[in-house]
């Protein structure tokens, strides 16, 4: 069994108001920035899989994106997914 | 002026508890997902730059997390830097 390190970005679909990104734009641009716009907030998530192979752990990372992390009603995901060291590799 | 899509990941220090991630962590294995752990829960941000090279985009794109996104005292952040095709490049 090896261990494998998941991130995964879940933003709101584009058709999706997303007021938590107008109040971040508006702070930035009261603060001075007046050259960055668009601003969009999702969530960022790390967790570890256990799984025997690459392709178990990327069909359980993406299950679990589906069912538990993500609504698929208002928003979408990407997931990227790494073997972690484990702690006798590093010894 | 070049524009430039900035993808920012902020998470808490891993000091800091974080009890959005015990709760996600709760959910999965109780929805059956059981070789899955250590659940991290932060934020995805996106937005753009305007700016005339790569080199100035960045500095404004890490001021902007620095000031205004992110909590320095409980989270760290990352952002990658891509330059954004302009509807005219696309034409």
């Amino acid at each position: 069994m090896k261990t494998w390190a998941v991130e995964v970005r879940i933003s709101f679909k584009p058709s999706v108001f997303d007021p938590q990104g107008h109040a971040v734009e508006n702070a930035a641009h009261s603060l001075g920035y007046k050259a960055v716009e668009g601003f969009r907030v999702g969530k960022y998530m790390t967790f570890q899989v256990y799984a025997a192979s690459e392709e178990e752990a990327k069909q359980l990372a993406d299950e679990v994106c589906d069912k538990v992390l993500c609504n698929p009603v208002m928003e979408t995901y990407s997931f990227s997914l790494t073997e972690a060291l484990r702690e006798e590799d590093l010894a």
